[in-house]
C-alpha cells in the first residue's frame, strides 16, 4: 500500500523558488576578474536566473543538452547553476586546471552545446576552437563591452544575451531523478569520468550540509566560498545556502590569501571551505602581514576536504581564531560529502590536543551513507580503528556509474561504490584513510600505508616532500622505498631519515631504501603519480642488488 | 535523461540501521507505567526492535497490514515505530483521549489486525472488545507477569512475544512511497480521517528537524519528548532523533509537571516539544514547589506546537531558564512541521520584548513546504503582515488525500492542500494565524479574528476563558459575540469587558453582545466546539432583538 503524500519532486528549480521567497534579502557578494566586487541578493539571483533560462532556451538548449563552464567562482557562475538545472539541461562544469587535452576530451565527451567562460580563459577557448564539439557556441562571462569578438570562434556575451531577456520564467516540473549536472574526475589513469547528478541526489545531499551534525549551514551564516565552483558543485554549498538563506561570499578569479583575508574581513564571513593548499596560503599572508588586525575575522569554522587537512593547520585555526575545522571526506562520485568531521558528546571538555586527534581524521558517514570496509577477498573487515581495508560507499548521493557507461559497471552485486581508498574505521564510525588501494603495500601478505609513511617522513627536518610506493621483492612480494625531495640547501642521508622514522613506525613498516630527487610527478590536480614512480622504480631493490632481509 | 545516482529508497529502516551503527550506543530513557524507569540505548533497540519484526509476521501482518496502538510514550512504543513501519506494515497510532465511540470507529475504518496497548487501557480494550475488528489480536505492551488474561478478549503479552523471538532479520527493500504510519485527525465535525504517510515523506520531515534552521537536532542533544507518541509520530522526532543520535527521554503515562521536571533534571534534558497546556502545568509545578534547584534544569530550547504559544510561556522560559521557545506550526496532514519560528540574522541584538514578538508567531515554511494565502475567490493574497487569508500548502510531506477516499479530493487544481487556518503572512515568511476559516466573522464583506478577539478577552481581569464567534445580523450578514466564563467569585458586566476591548482592537471588531456562561464546550483534544456555540447562540441578536446598527 502507498502512502497518501504529495508526489511533489524535488528540485533544484525549488531551491531557488524557496530562496527567493524566504531569503530574498540576503547579500550575495562576487568578485569579478577585474577585483571589482559585485553584490546582490537571491531575489536578484532569481530574476537573473530566469533571464538565463530565456537565453538558454533561446540558443537551443533542449532538456538533458550539456552546458559547460570554464568559470570562477562568480554570481554568474552560480546563475548558471540554477538555470541551466532549472530548466532541465546539464550542468558540465569543466576544471579549467586540467591539461588542455583533458579539457577538449571532456568538452567533446559531454558533447556540450554551450560553452560559459570567464574572460580569463579567452586565450584557452580560442587556442582550442578547432578542437571543440560541432556547433557549439562560446559566451563570455562578460558585459557587451568587454567581450571580445573571439579568433576562430565567435564569442557572444552573457551580460548582452541577458540584457535582451524577459525575466518572465516557469521553471518545468521535471522528474526529480533527472541529471542536473556533470563533473568528470581527473583520475590518475584514463581519460577522465563523468558523474552525473540527478536533482534528487543534489537535493538530498543539500539537507546534509544544513543539518547540525553537519556543516550547520544556516541563515545566520556568511559563507566564504573558497572551494570552486568547478570542483563537484562547489561541494553542494550552492544549493545548501539556497535551502537556508545563507549570504554567500564568492571570490572569484584564483583567490589568493590576500584576497580570501580582505573579503572574509569585510564580509563577516564566519564559515568557509576549502583544501588544505587554500589555507597555508592563507596564513602565509597572514605571517607575512603583520600590519593585520586578526579580529577582524570572525571565523567559526571551516571545512577542509579534497585531501586530508594537515594537524598544523587544524591548530592554527582553533589558536588564530578560535575556529573548528570540520574535516569532510568524499569524491566527486559522491556529491561529494559523504563524512563529517564533528564531535561526540563525549568529546566535550577534552583537551584540545585530543580535540585535534579526531579533527585529523576523516569524520563519521552522515544518514544515507553507508560505509564498510573489506579485504582483498571482499570479505567485510571489523571496524575497530586498526584493520585497514578498502572502502566502499552506497547511498542515494552515490553514483551508480558513469556517464555513458565509461568505465563500464563500477557497483558489486549489493549496490557498493568502491571508492579506491583505503581506510580504518573506528568503533564511533570516524573513517581515518591510510591509502589509496592501489598504492597500499603489500608486504608478505600484510599491508603498508604509503600515506602514513609519507606523514612520518615529512616531519624530519630537512624534508620537503615524501613518496612512498611499495617496489618489488622476491621474499616479501613488495616492500616500501621511500623518495625525498630534500629542503633547499639541507643535505640529508638514508640513515638519518631512517633514525628519524624509527621508533615512530612498526619496525617492519621501515622502508628498504631511502632515494633523494629533486622533483616528484603529480597530476593537474596536484596529487601524486605513484604510477609513474612505480614505472621508474619498481625494480629497484631487486636491479640494485643488497637486499634487506 | 535521468541521472547516475543510486537508486536507494528513503526508509524508516535506513534510520534505525543508521542509529545502531552510529550512535549505538546512546541511551533512550523510558518510564514505565508503574513509575519505574528503563534504561537502553540504540543498539539495543536495533535488537528488540528486529524481534518485534520477527513477532509481527509470526502474527500474520502483511504489508500494508495495520497495526494499532493505544499507548503512552515508552521504549515499546518505540520499538512498534520502527518495527511496525520497517517490515512495510503501517504503524497506526490512535489517540486514546478520544472519546471512546471514535476509537472504535478508527479502529474498524484502518481494519487494525493488531492492537498493542499499555496496561492503563485494559479496562477500555476489555470494555469495546466486541466492537472490535474480527480477528484483531490485542497485545499489552507488559511483561508476561503483569499481562491480565483479558475479560471479552485474550491478551497476549508484547515481552513473552519478544523473548521467544528471534533477533536476526533483514529490513526488507520498500519502495519510498510505502504507506509507513497513519493518523486519525480529529475534526471539530464528522469522523475523525486517516493520514497516511510515507517512509519518503518521514525521512525528507526527519531532515528538517535535524537542520541548524530547524529544531537543531543533534547527537549533542537530550530529549525530553513530552509530546505523545500517538500525536502526529511525535512531531516527526522518533525518527530525527534515530537519523542525529540525539538521546531520547520518554516519560511514559500522562506525565504531569514533576514527572517531566524530574526527569529533566536528572537525564540532563537540554531539548524538549510539547503542547502549551504542558508547560503550564510545568510551571505551576515549579511554582508550588520552592525547594526545586532550577538550574538542575539544562532546557536551551523548548518547541512549542499543537496550538498558539501564549507569550507569558514564552517568557517564562526566557526568563527561568535562559530557554528559547521555537514556535512550530502544523496539522496532522502536514506531518505535522510546516513553518518554525527561528531567528533571522536582523533580530540579533534586539530587545527581548521584540524577539518574544516574533517568537510568538507560527515562524517560518521550511524548504520543501510551499506556504500561500488566499481569498474567498482562492486569489493569492499579498505577504504584508496585514492581510489574512486562507491558509494553503504544499510538499512533499502534506496530504494528498485520506484514507479510503474519505473527504473526497482534498487538493485545487494545482496541488495546493486547504489547511482551514486563516493567517497573515509577512514579508519575512513569518505565518500568524488568526483563525480557523470556519470561525472567522465576516462582517459587511471585511473578515474580523476571532482568535484575536478571544487573546484580548482572556487579558480583561476577571476572565477565565473567552470564546468568539460569528452570529446571524440582518444588515452586516455577520456579527461578533462574545462569550465568557468568569473567574470564580467575579462579576463582570457586558460594559466593563467592552470598556476593556475599547482601543485594543478595531472599533467595527467590538462584539456586538457580551454573554456570560458557566462552561464552553471542547472537543476530546481540548479544542474549542465552536460549532455547537453557534447552533446554540447563532440566532441570538436576532431573536433578543434590540441590534446594534
Amino acid at each position: 500500500m502507498l502512502g497518501l503524500m504529495q508526489d511533489r519532486p524535488l528540485l533544484i528549480s525549488s531551491l531557488l523558488a524557496y530562496a527567493e521567497t524566504y531569503h530574498g534579502a540576503t547579500p550575495i557578494v562576487s568578485r569579478d576578474s577585474d577585483g571589482s566586487i559585485f553584490r546582490y541578493d537571491y531575489t536578484s539571483l532569481g530574476v537573473r536566473a530566469r533571464k538565463l533560462a530565456n537565453v538558454l532556451l533561446s540558443l537551443g538548449v533542449k532538456p538533458g543538452d550539456r552546458v559547460a563552464t570554464l568559470a570562477w567562482n562568480t554570481h554568474r557562475h552560480l546563475e548558471l547553476y540554477f538555470a541551466a538545472s532549472g530548466i532541465g539541461a546539464i550542468l558540465h562544469t569543466v576544471n579549467p586546471r586540467l591539461f588542455t587535452d583533458q579539457i577538449t576530451y571532456i568538452l567533446n565527451h559531454a558533447e556540450d552545446s554551450l560553452l560559459f567562460f570567464d574572460l580569463s580563459f579567452t586565450g584557452l577557448v580560442e587556442d582550442i576552437a578547432g578542437q571543440l564539439p560541432k556547433g557549439i557556441k562560446a559566451i563570455a562571462l562578460a558585459s557587451a563591452a568587454t567581450t571580445p569578438a573571439g579568433k576562430n570562434i565567435a564569442f557572444h556575451s552573457y551580460e548582452a544575451l541577458l540584457e535582451g531577456a524577459s525575466d518572465q520564467f516557469d521553471w518545468p516540473h521535471l522528474d526529480e531523478t533527472s541529471a542536473s549536472s556533470l563533473c568528470y574526475t581527473s583520475g590518475t589513469t584514463g581519460n577522465p569520468k563523468g558523474v552525473l547528478y540527478s536533482h534528487r541526489s543534489t537535493v538530498l545531499h543539500a539537507w546534509l550540509a544544513c543539518m547540525k551534525d553537519g556543516f550547520a549551514l544556516s541563515i545566520q551564516d556568511s559563507v566564504m566560498l573558497v572551494v570552486p565552483l568547478f570542483h563537484v558543485n562547489a561541494w553542494g554549498i550552492p544549493y545548501a545556502a539556497a535551502m537556508c538563506g545563507a549570504k554567500l561570499v564568492l571570490p572569484g578569479h584564483a583567490p589568493d590569501g590576500k584576497v580570501i583575508y580582505e573579503l572574509m574581513a569585510r564580509e563577516g564571513c564566519n564559515f568557509s571551505l576549502g583544501v588544505p593548499t587554500i589555507w597555508l596560503n592563507f596564513f602565509k599572508y597572514i605571517d607575512e602581514t603583520p600590519s593585520l588586525t586578526l579580529s577582524d575575522i570572525k571565523l567559526d569554522r571551516v571545512v577542509i576536504g579534497g585531501s586530508a587537512a594537515p594537524r598544523s593547520v587544524i591548530e592554527r585555526f582553533h589558536a588564530t581564531f578560535g575556529a573548528f575545522v570540520i574535516q569532510a571526506w568524499g569524491m566527486s562520485e559522491t556529491s561529494p560529502v559523504s563524512t563529517v568531521g564533528t564531535l561526540l558528546p563525549k568529546h566535550k571538555g577534552l583537551p584540545l590536543e585530543k580535540i585535534v586527534d579526531i579533527q585529523v581524521k576523516q569524520g563519521r558517514a552522515m544518514f544515507g551513507v553507508e560505509l564498510k570496509i573489506v579485504d582483498d577477498d571482499h570479505k567485510e573487515l571489523p571496524k575497530d580503528g586498526t584493520v585497514s581495508g578498502h572502502l566502499l560507499v552506497r547511498g542515494p548521493w552515490v553514483t551508480a556509474g558513469y556517464f555513458k557507461g565509461e568505465g563500464g559497471k563500477v557497483l558489486d552485486a549489493e549496490g557498493w561504490f568502491s571508492t579506491g581508498d583505503v581506510a580504518t574505521i573506528d568503533s564511533d564510525g570516524y573513517v581515518q584513510l591510510t591509502d589509496r588501494s592501489k598504492d597500499i603495500i603489500k608486504s608478505g601478505g600484510e599491508w603498508i600505508s604509503s600515506i602514513d609513511l609519507e606523514n612520518c617522513a615529512v616531519g624530519c627536518p630537512g624534508v620537503q616532500e615524501a613518496a612512498v610506493i611499495g617496489v618489488a621483492h622476491p621474499k616479501w612480494q613488495e616492500r616500501p622505498l621511500l623518495l625525498i625531495i630534500p629542503k633547499p640547501g639541507v643535505t640529508l642521508t638514508r640513515d638519518t631519515v631512517l633514525a628519524y622514522l624509527s621508533g615512530k613506525i612498526p619496525k617492519w613498516w621501515t622502508p628498504d631504501d631511502v632515494l633523494f630527487v629533486a622533483e616528484l610527478p603529480h597530476t593537474a590536480t596536484g596529487k601524486l603519480l605513484k604510477m609513474k614512480l612505480r614505472q621508474q622504480f619498481g625494480q629497484h631493490l631487486i636491479t640494485k642488488g643488497g637486499l634487506v632481509d
